[in-house]
C-alpha cells in the first residue's frame, strides 16, 4: 500500500526544509555560494556583446527549434487514437505547419523592420492601441505561455532521458522540479542569455537532427520509400472528422512557439541589426522546415507509434543507430537544448514582466534587479509556478500541450493587428506589401488561435481561457491601485511640511531585568516627558510585587499596572491606548517602545515567546501608533 | 500516468492555501467562528466536574479500550506470515498480554496510592530521582508515544470506515489528516476531556464488543468450537522461532497503551478519589481482559486472515451480522472511539508538555494557555507532527505499530523504578507488598521494553530509539540555554538603573510625499537635535533632484544623500551607521526611523516593496540600532 515514490517526495520536502532553515541561519554565505558576488548597476551595460548572425541563430533559436522534439509527436499521438490508418494525415498537417511557420516568419520580419530596437507583442500593441487592455492581452497571454514553455520543455527534456534510461521514469516529476530549481539558480546567477557558450549545444542538436533526417532518406533509398511498417496512405478511418484533424494540427503547432524571441532580441545583433536579424529568421525557417518535414516523414514511413515511456525521437534514433554513440548524442543534445529553451524563457518572462510592471500593471517588485542584475522576483515567480504545473501534471508533456500555444497565437494576433494599424498610419516605403503580409498573418494567426481554443477546449485549454482574462483583470486592478496611491501621496511642497506634535511614550515592561533596563534607558534618552511604563499582570499578586520592585528600583518613571483576564497583553494595552487617545483628544501621537531579544542562534528564537513580534504586527495594522523596537543582543 | 489522487491532494493543498490567505485577511472572525469566544483565566477552575467512577470509566478508557480494535489484529498479522498453522499462537500471546495487563494495572494502582493528586511517569520520576535525565526519559518517551497514538488511532479509525465502504480506501491518508485537523479544532475550542458526553460512545463500543464476543460463543455452542475454517492447533510451522513469537507478542501489546490515563487523572474523580480510581482500574481491567481474550479466540476459530482493505473486526462482524444494522453500529462506534482515543491524547500531550516546559526543559511557549484555556501550542505541535507521520506512512496502521508502544513501556519502567525508590524511602502501611508489586512490574515492563526494541528494531523501532535520546538531548540543551539567559538578565536593583544616553536619529526618506511628511513629523516631534534625513539614490541624477526638492521643502532637517552601487539601501546605510558609530566613539545610541505602508487589503502588500520590513529584519539582527516604525495607513 505504501508507494516508495512518496518517501522520495517526503525526503525532498525535508531536504527543502533543512535548506530553508540553513539559509535562515547563514543566509548570506549560502546565497553567495549559490548566486555569486553582487554586481554593480554600472556592470549592466558591459554585458552587451554584439553578435554576428550565425552565432545569434543557435542562441535565439533554442526555444523554437527544440520544439521539433515534441511537436510532430504530439500531432501523431492525436492521430494514432484512430489507429494506423489515420497516421498519414501527419503529412498534410506538417505541410500546413510549415506554411504557417513561413507566414509567421514573414510577419515577424515586418515587426523587425518596424521596431529595429526590439519590440515584443506588448510593445507593438502599446505603441498602436490606445486601449490598454489590448496590450494586456499580449502581455498576459505571453506570460502565461512562457510559464507553460518552462513546464513543457523541462518535462520533455526529462522524458527524453527517461526514454534512454527507463529507471528514471518513476522519478520524472522529482527530476523535472529539480531541473527547474537548477535553472532558477542559473538565472539568479545571471548567466546572460546571449552567452556564446549556449550556441554550441543548439548547433549540436541541429546537426543531430539533420543527420537523423538524412540517414532516414539514405535508408529509404536502399529499403524503399514504402516499408513493411509504413501505415496505409490516403484512407479515411471511421469517425475521423475535420475537427479531429484540426485538433492534431493544433498539437503539431506547439512546435511553433518561440518565434518571437528573435524579434525581441534585435538589439543584441551586430550592425546592421535588422538585416542580420532577418538573415537569422530566414536561416532558422529553412532549417526548421527541413527538420519538421523530414522528421514527420520518417516517423510515418517507419510506422512509429506513441509510447508514454519512449519518445518518438528516441524510437526513431534507436531504429537507425541502436543504443550506440549516435543515439546517446541525440538524447543528450535533446535534453540540453530543451533545458536551454526553458532557460531562455526565464529571461524572456522576467524582462516582459518588468516592462509591464514599470507601466504599473504588475507588482512593482518585478522591476527590482537582484544582486546579479537579473529581475530576481520574476525569475523566482516563474520557477515556482512552473514547478506547481509540473507537479500537478506529473511532468507529462502530452497532458500539458493542450494548454500550450494558445497564448502565443493570441499574442501573435495582437502584434499583427498592431502592425496593420502602424502601416496604415505611418505608411513608408513598400507599406502596402507590408500591410498585406501582416493582414494575411493576422487573419491566419487569429484563425489558428480560434482552432486551438475550440479543438483543445475540453482537454485543458479552458484553463488558459479563464486564466488569461483573470490575469488582465488583475493587471487593471493593480494599475488602478497604483494610480490611487500616487494621487493620495502627492503633496504640495509649499504648503504641507513636517509638523511638531505631542508624543506620549509607553514602554512595555515584563519585570525588572537587563532587557528592561536597556529598553528604558533608550526611552529616557529620547525624552523624560510623557513617559509611561506599562506592566501587564495575569493576577493581583504579580502586579503588587511589580509595584514594590519598581519602588525599590527608584521609580525611573510612572508605572501603570494592568490586569489581563484573558492572558493576553493585547487586550489591556489596546484599552489603555484608547483611554490615552481620548484624553489627548486624538491630537497626540502614541509611541510604544518594545524590547526585542536578538538570539545568537536562530533556533533560540523558538525558546522565547515572540510577544514583541506579534504585538508589533497587530498594533501596526490596527492602531495608529508608532512602534520602536529596542534590540537586546543575547550573549549566550 | 497521472494519478487522480494527486489532484485530490493538490486540491486540498490549494484549499489550505486559500484558508491561510483568508485567515490573514479576516483572521479574527475566522478564529472566533472555529474556536469560539476567548475565556477568562478565572473560568479555569469552574471546569472541574467531579465524576462518579462508572462515568469516569468510559471517559478515561477510550485510549486503552479502543486499542482492542487493532491489537489482536496486529498480533495475528505477524503470525499469519507463517501460514495458517502459526495462527494458534495468538492464544498464548493473548493470555500473556492479559497477564501483563493485570500486572500493569496493579502497579498503577500502587501509583494512585502514592500520588493521589495525579502523578504521571514524569512526576513520579522527578519526585524520586535526583538525576533530571531519568525524568526526561519518561517525558520524552511518553510525548513521542502520544504522537504515535494519534497517528495510529486516527489511521485505525479511518481504516474501520474503509473496511465498510471500500470507496474510501484510496482517500485514507487525506481523510486521516482531515480527522486530525478536526481534532485540532475541537481541542483548540477546548472541549474538556472530562465532558460527560464522551462517556456514551465508549459505553456503546464496549457493549458492541461484548455482544460480538457473546454472539461468538453462542454461535460456537451451536456450530462447534472447532469449525471448518478453524486453523490447526499446536503445530509448529517451519521457520518459527521464539524471536518471531515475541515479535507477534510485541504487536499484540500495542493494545495496552493508555493505561496511564486514569492515574494521571485522579483529581477529576469524586471523593474518595483514590478508591474510586482503583475501582475504575479494576473494572476496566476485567472488561478489557474479557474482550481481548474473546475477540482473539473468535478470530482464531473463524480463521480470519489479515486483509489490508478490511480490518479483522469488520470481517468478524460481517461473519456474524452480515452488512446489517449491528455491523454498521460496530464500525461507527469503532470509528468514534478511536477518534476519542486520539482526542484524549491531545489533552495528555499538551498537559505533559506544559509541565515539562514549566521546568524549563521544553520551549516556554508550550506553557501558554490559548483563548480557550487549552495549551494551544502543544495542541498545534501534536497535530502537525501526527499529520506528517500519517502522510509518511500513508495512514497504514500496520506500518506505524512497530514504532509504537516502546515509548509507553519505557515510561512504565521509569515510573515503576521511581515507585520502588519511594517505597524504600517512605515505607508506610503495607509498603513491602507495594514494593514487591512494583518490583515485579518494573522487571516485567523493562523486559517487555527490551523485547519491543529487539524484535521490532528493523521494522521501524530504530527510529524511536534514535528520536527519544535526541529528544532528551534537546531538552537538556534547552534547559542549559534558559539557565544561561536567566543568569545574564538578572540585575541588582540597587546598582543598575536606566541611564540617559546621546541618541542620533536617522530618518530614511525615499522622496518627498505624504508618507515622508508623516514620518518626519514624528521624528521632529521626538527631538530636533541630532536629526538626520537619509536618501539613498541609485544614480547621481536622482540624488541631485532630491537635494533640490529638499531645499524647496524648506530644509526640515539636515539631508544626507548616499549612492548605492548595488541597488540596495542596506549597504550605504550600514556604511553610514559605521561612520556615525566611530564619530560618536560608540557611546551614542543610533535610532533609525522607517515609514511603513499599512494597506487596506492584505493583497495590496504584494504591490508595495517591503523594503521597510526587510531593512528592519536585517538591522535588528546585525547592528545595535533601535528601529522605529511609523505607520502610514493608506486610504485606498
Amino acid at each position: 500500500m505504501t508507494h516508495p515514490s512518496h518517501f522520495i517526495e517526503l525526503f525532498f520536502a525535508i531536504l527543502a526544509l533543512i535548506g530553508i532553515w540553513f539559509s535562515f541561519s547563514n543566509f548570506n554565505s549560502v546565497k553567495r555560494l549559490l548566486i555569486g558576488r553582487p554586481m554593480r548597476t554600472a556592470e549592466l551595460n558591459a554585458q552587451h556583446n554584439k553578435l554576428i548572425w550565425y552565432i545569434a541563430l543557435p542562441i535565439l533559436s533554442a526555444d523554437l527549434y527544440s520544439s521539433v522534439a515534441y511537436g510532430p509527436e504530439a500531432g501523431i499521438t492525436e492521430l494514432a487514437k484512430f489507429g494506423n490508418e489515420a497516421k498519414w494525415y501527419i503529412f498534410p498537417i506538417t505541410v500546413s505547419t510549415v506554411i504557417l511557420l513561413a507566414i509567421l516568419i514573414l510577419s515577424y520580419i515586418m515587426g523587425v523592420l518596424a521596431y529595429p530596437n526590439g519590440g515584443g507583442a506588448y510593445a507593438i500593441a502599446k505603441d498602436n492601441f490606445k486601449q490598454r487592455w489590448v496590450s494586456l492581452i499580449a502581455s498576459s497571454s505571453l506570460l502565461v505561455d512562457y510559464i507553460l514553455t518552462v513546464a513543457v520543455s523541462v518535462s520533455a527534456a526529462v522524458q527524453a532521458i527517461a526514454s534512454a534510461y527507463p529507471i528514471v521514469t518513476r522519478y520524472e516529476t522529482v527530476l523535472a522540479v529539480l531541473c527547474v530549481f537548477l535553472l532558477l539558480l542559473m538565472n539568479l546567477r545571471g548567466l546572460a542569455e546571449s552567452a556564446k557558450i549556449f550556441a554550441w549545444p543548439t548547433f549540436g542538436f541541429m546537426a543531430c537532427m539533420l543527420i537523423l533526417v538524412f540517414t532516414g532518406f539514405f535508408n529509404e533509398t536502399r529499403h524503399g520509400f514504402v516499408q513493411p511498417s509504413t501505415p496505409p496512405f490516403g484512407t479515411v478511418p471511421k469517425g475521423m472528422t475535420i475537427l479531429l484533424i484540426l485538433k492534431a494540427f493544433s498539437s503539431a503547432c506547439s512546435a511553433l512557439t518561440g518565434i518571437e524571441t528573435i524579434s525581441n532580441a534585435v538589439p543584441i545583433f551586430r550592425e546592421p541589426r535588422p538585416k542580420n536579424a532577418i538573415k537569422t529568421y530566414i536561416a532558422l525557417g529553412i532549417i526548421t522546415a527541413i527538420t519538421l518535414l523530414g522528421f514527420a516523414y520518417h516517423l510515418y514511413v517507419k510506422g512509429i507509434s506513441p509510447n508514454p515511456n519512449n519518445t518518438m525521437l528516441s524510437q526513431l534514433s534507436e531504429y537507425y543507430f541502436g543504443h550506440g554513440l549516435m543515439y546517446q548524442l541525440i538524447i543528450w543534445f535533446t535534453f540540453i537544448v530543451l533545458i536551454l529553451a526553458a532557460n531562455s524563457t526565464f529571461t524572456g518572462f522576467s524582462q516582459l514582466a518588468a516592462i509591464v510592471a514599470v507601466d504599473g500593471f504588475l507588482p512593482r517588485g518585478l522591476t527590482n534587479r537582484g544582486d546579479r542584475l537579473g529581475y530576481s522576483n520574476g525569475i523566482i515567480a516563474l520557477a515556482a509556478i512552473a514547478s506547481l504545473l509540473i507537479i500537478a501534471f506529473q511532468s507529462q508533456t502530452n497532458a500539458l500541450i493542450p494548454l500550450y500555444a494558445i497564448g502565443v497565437f493570441l499574442s501573435f494576433t495582437v502584434a499583427q493587428f498592431g502592425l496593420i494599424k502602424r502601416w496604415k498610419r505611418e505608411k513608408g516605403s513598400g507599406w502596402k506589401t507590408k500591410l498585406a503580409i501582416n493582414t494575411v498573418g493576422g487573419i491566419v494567426t487569429s484563425v489558428v488561435a480560434v482552432i486551438f481554443a475550440v479543438t483543445k477546449f475540453t482537454s485543458g485549454a479552458w484553463i488558459v481561457l479563464i486564466v488569461i482574462p483573470l490575469f488582465i483583470f488583475f493587471s487593471l486592478t493593480i494599475h488602478h491601485h497604483y494610480q490611487a496611491v500616487a494621487a493620495e501621496l502627492k503633496i504640495d511642497l509649499k504648503t504641507l511640511r513636517p509638523e511638531k506634535n505631542r508624543v506620549v511614550t509607553i514602554v512595555l515592561v515584563s519585570g525588572i531585568h537587563r532587557v528592561v533596563q536597556n529598553t528604558l534607558s533608550f526611552a529616557i534618552s529620547l525624552s523624560q516627558a510623557n513617559l509611561l511604563a506599562v506592566y501587564v499582570g495575569f493576577d493581583d499578586d504579580s502586579m503588587k510585587k511589580m509595584e514594590a520592585k519598581w519602588e525599590e528600583w527608584g521609580n525611573p518613571c510612572r508605572l501603570v499596572t494592568l490586569k489581563s483576564k484573558y492572558r493576553s497583553v493585547l487586550e489591556p494595552l489596546s484599552r489603555l491606548i484608547k483611554i490615552i487617545e481620548e484624553k489627548e483628544q486624538f491630537k497626540a501621537q502614541i509611541h510604544i517602545v518594545i524590547p526585542q531579544f536578538v538570539t545568537n542562534k536562530w533556533w533560540h528564537n523558538l525558546l522565547h515567546n515572540q510577544t514583541a513580534l506579534l504585538l508589533r504586527l497587530w498594533l501596526i495594522r490596527h492602531k495608529d501608533v508608532v512602534i520602536t523596537t529596542v534590540p537586546y543582543h543575547l550573549k549566550k
